[in-house]
């Protein structure tokens, strides 16, 4: 991820997949390029085992409301809950701190 | 995860392993079993494929500050830092909103 100042956003996405998951891999690839153009992005990071976690960056929560609002993106949701997840929960958080180690 | 109003504190634990990793998965399971009788843990999450995410909640920043400074924890901390981890970040976050679908 890019290194930026705290503090800055980060949504916490949770998901759990149905088992029909057609076309959820070229989507989910779809949907990162689009965010990665949108204003106010800054990283991006996504693990699946049966659980899903992909956390995105934003700087600020109007960001993050915009991108929530994207036209694509809300026909990706849309699918998303009819289509592919069996559950998912959605965190809005503001990164206070952060360290690491390399 | 319990339900819980926001806002809470996630901490999340984004990290590499090294090729060696001996012991790595015991230790993992006995800090899960010690955080979660610390004051103020609320859940759990943890996924790996090449980059493992680990998101801890907690109810206070005071309650993250206690965790991290317990002997059994910092010995793993040390542990890590010396044996398994080619890089971690941690970020400490206040989560102001939750959405979920089930």
């Amino acid at each position: 991820m890019n290194k930026i100042n705290t503090p800055y956003y980060a949504v916490i996405f949770t998901s759990k997949l149905n088992k029909k998951s057609v076309g959820y891999e070229e989507m989910s690839q779809k949907m990162y390029d689009l965010a990665k153009n949108q204003k106010g992005f800054i990283g991006f990071k996504s693990v699946r085992q049966e659980l899903g976690i992909t956390i995105s960056y934003w700087k600020t929560l109007h960001d993050i409301t915009s991108w929530k609002n994207n036209l694509e993106h809300k026909k990706a949701q849309n699918k998303g809950i009819n289509d592919w997840y069996a559950s998912y929960e959605i965190e809005i958080c503001l990164v206070e701190r952060c360290y690491s180690f390399n």
